[in-house]
C-alpha cells in the first residue's frame, strides 16, 4: 500500500517513525533535536540495527523535515517521496473540538493553532510540523492524532471541576487528560490478551513515564483519567507535582516572592515530583539505586506508589471493579519493584503479581498471580502504531 | 465536678456549649454573631427548649464572652462564674506543633498566634477568644482543641506533596487536614456501635457539612484525609472547589484579570463548589428540590457523590479494606438520597444501605443492608463533647 510516517514535533525537536503499511512493520525511526538552536543531532535508525548520525545546524521545522526526508532517500530507505502515502501528527491538545483523530485541512490546522493556550509549547510546534509537511508533501494524506481525544468520552460528572460553571463555558476550564493514544493502544492490546471484546471490559491503564497518567476505561471508552486541565494533575511524576492543594499556589508564591502565577506553575511542572521530593533525580532508576541510604529518594518512590494505589482504588470505585490493570511506558514497563509493591498494596482487591512473571522488562505479558480476581498486564505502549493506524482508518472513512 | 464550656470563636462570631461534667449533659448553648459589626444577635438555648434572644452592639470578643457569662447568670443557668471549671477552645490550625489538644499557657497561646498564616481568619479569632476568657476567668483550666491534631498521625508518604522538599522544611507546605475533632468523635462512636476496640478497626469517616472531608482511619489513628494544606482540597463542598488542577489557578487569574493569587483562592473557597457549579445555592437541600428540572443543580449533586465515591475507593485501597464507612455532619446526617446513591455506586465493595434503615435523619444508626461486607453507619457528630472531654483528660494528665 505504501509507507506512513508518525511525527511528534516539540518546540525544538522532531521525532519520526516510518512504517510499511498495511504490514505495520517499522522501517526506520529517528529524531532531530535543537531545531533553531544550532548544532542539531540528526539520528536515523534503520535496517538491522543500523544507525546514521550527523550534527549540523537546522533552522526550523521545515528544514528538519526536508533533511529527514532527504536522509531517508540517501540511505535508500525510501526511493522517492511518493512512497509516503500518509503522515500522522501527534497533537497534545484537542480540546472539546476533536473527539477523534482528524484529517488535516486548513480548518483543522487553524483549530489546532487556536487550541494553543491549552498547550502553549506543544500545539504551536505540532502546527509548524504540519505546515512544513504540507509544503513538502502537499498531496499526502495528513492526519492529526490528539492526546486528549480518547478522553472526550468521559462523563460530565468526571470532567467538570467544582468551580464556577461559567469558567467552563467561557474558558474551557475542565479536565481534558492526556496520553490518550497510549491508553487507547494498551486497552486494545489488553482486550486481545484477555480474549474478550474491548467493549465488554473494565480496565485501569497506567501510563507511567516521565509524565504519568492513570485512566479508568469502561466498555472501551475513557471514563476518567488522572491528568486534568493540563498534565500537571494526577499522580506524582518525574518533575510534575501531581495533585496538590490549589491554595499552595498562592501560599508558595508569597513565600518565594514569585510574581507571575505561570512561574509558580512552571516550578510545579519542572522542578517538582520525583526530582523535587528526592533532590536527587527525576529518573526512577537513579532513585532505586540510592533509596536504601537516601530517605528522600525512598520517600519520592513511596509517594509515587501511594498515588498509584489511591487512583487504582478510586477508579475501581468509579468503575465498580475491573478486569485488569495495565502497566505501560518507561517506569511501568521496566520498574519491577514498583509493580511488585503496588500489587502488594492492592491485595485486598484480589490484585497480585507473580514475582517470577513480573521479573521482566518491556514485553507484553500477563503478570498476574494465580487466582487473581483482577489481572495485572504488562503492555509496552506504541503510540506511533496507533497514529499510522488512524491514518488508514480515516482514509477509509474519508 | 463542675461545668465545662466549649467555645468556637470565628472572626465575628462566638458559639458556645455548656456541659455539666462528668455527666456530659448539655445545660445551655448559644451564639453571638456580628461581633464588632453592630447589631449582634445574642442567642441562648437552655432548659426544656427555652430560648433567650436579644439584639445589641457587641464590640469585641471580650465583650461577647462577658455578655454570654452575664446572661448565663441572669438566666440562672449558672449561679456564679466559679461553677465553670473548664474552658475548651476550638482552634483550626495546630500545624505540626500540636499533635494533641493542649492546656493553654502563654507559650501555647503564642504558638496558636504564630500558626495564623495557616488559618488567617480562624486562629487569630480563637486567640482573641482565649485571651478574653483568660481575663474574665483567669484561674479556670483552659484547653485548646485543634482541628488538625487528629491528622498528625498520618504517615509522611500521605501528608507530603510532590513539590520541592524545601517548601516543606522552610514553609511547612504539607497536608494538615481538618475536622479532626469530628472524625475522632465519630470513630470512637463507630467502635462502640461495632462492639470492637477502635485500635482494631479500619474506618472511613465522612464529615459532610458545608465543609466536607473524608478520613481513612487505621487502628484508631488518622491515616489519610481529603483536606490538604488548607480546607480547600478534597471533595466538592458548599462553596469550595475541592481538588482541581493547580494550573487552573494561573490560567483563570489570567482569564479573569485577577492580580492577587489570594483573590483567586478566595473564589475557589467562597464561590465554587455546589454554589459555583449549580449557580443556584450552596445548600444541598435547595439543589435536591430543583435537581429534576435544573441540570446544573443535578450536576453539582452528582459531582459531590462522585468525589465521595472516588475518595472511599482511594481509602479502601490505602487501608486495604474497611470495617465501616461513617456519615456525619449536616449533609451526611440528613441527606438520605445521597447516602443511598453513594451506597449504590459502592456495591462492588460490599457496601450497601437498607432503604428503610436509611430513611432517617440525625440519629445514631447502622444503615447497612443485610450481609454488607463493609458496614454503613450514621453518627451525628459532637465536636463540643470531644472538647469538654479533652479538658478532663488533660486535667488528669496535668
Amino acid at each position: 500500500m505504501g509507507k506512513s510516517i508518525a511525527i511528534n514535533a516539540g518546540s525544538s525537536t522532531l521525532k519520526f517513525k516510518l512504517f510499511q503499511m498495511p504490514e505495520e512493520s517499522v522501517i526506520a525511526e529517528g529524531a532531530i533535536d535543537r531545531i533553531g538552536l544550532g548544532n542539531s543531532l540528526v539520528e536515523v535508525k534503520y535496517g538491522d540495527g543500523q544507525k546514521y548520525e550527523t550534527r549540523q545546524d537546522v533552522n526550523d521545522h521545515k528544514e528538519a523535515i526536508q533533511l529527514m526526508l532527504d536522509q531517508l532517500t540517501e540511505l535508500k530507505i525510501i526511493t522517492n517521496f511518493d512512497e509516503i502515502t500518509g503522515v500522522g501528527h501527534r497533537v497534545v491538545a484537542g480540546g472539546e473540538e476533536f473527539k477523534d483523530s482528524a484529517i488535516i485541512d486548513d480548518d483543522v490546522l487553524k483549530k489546532i493553532e487556536d487550541l494553543a493556550e491549552y498547550a502553549p509549547l506543544h500545539n504551536p510546534a505540532a502546527a509548524m510540523g504540519i505546515r512544513a509537511f504540507k509544503k513538502i508533501l502537499p498531496n499526502v494524506l495528513s492526519v492529526a492524532v490528539f492526546d486528549t481525544s480518547f478522553h472526550q468520552s468521559m462523563p460530565e460528572v468526571n470532567y467538570m471541576y467544582g468551580i464556577p460553571y461559567e469558567y467552563y463555558q467561557k474558558f474551557g476550564a475542565r479536565k481534558y487528560g492526556a496520553h490518550g493514544t497510549s491508553h487507547r493502544y494498551v486497552a486494545s492490546r489488553a482486550a486481545a490478551m484477555l480474549g474478550k471484546p474491548l467493549e465488554d471490559l473494565k480496565l485501569i491503564t497506567m501510563h507511567l513515564g516521565a509524565g504519568g497518567s492513570i485512566t479508568a476505561i469502561k466498555n472501551g471508552k475513557s471514563f476518567d483519567t488522572s491528568m486534568g486541565f493540563t498534565p500537571l494533575a494526577g499522580i506524582e511524576m518525574a518533575t510534575r507535582s501531581g495533585d496538590i492543594d490549589a491554595s499552595l499556589v498562592a501560599y508558595l508564591m508569597e513565600k518565594l516572592n514569585i510574581e507571575k502565577p505561570s512561574d509558580m506553575i512552571n516550578i510545579l511542572n519542572k522542578k517538582s515530583g520525583l526530582l523535587g521530593v528526592s533532590g536527587v533525580s527525576a529518573d526512577m532508576r537513579d532513585l532505586e539505586k540510592v533509596q536504601d541510604k537516601n530517605h528522600r529518594a525512598k520517600l519520592a518512590r513511596d509517594m509515587f506508589i501511594n498515588r498509584i494505589v489511591r487512583y487504582v482504588g478510586a477508579y475501581l470505585a468509579e468503575l465498580g471493579g475491573a478486569d485488569a490493570i495495565v502497566y505501560t511506558a518507561g517506569v511501568g514497563e521496566n520498574d519491577i519493584m514498583i509493580r511488585q509493591e503496588v500489587a502488594d498494596k492492592l491485595g485486598y482487591f484480589g490484585i497480585g503479581v507473580d514475582p517470577e512473571k513480573n521479573n521482566i522488562r518491556g514485553v507484553e505479558r500477563d503478570l498476574s498471580k494465580a487466582g487473581s480476581k483482577i489481572k495485572t498486564l504488562l503492555i509496552p505502549t506504541n503510540e506511533e502504531l496507533m497514529i499510522v493506524r488512524d491514518i488508514e482508518r480515516l482514509r477509509k472513512q474519508a
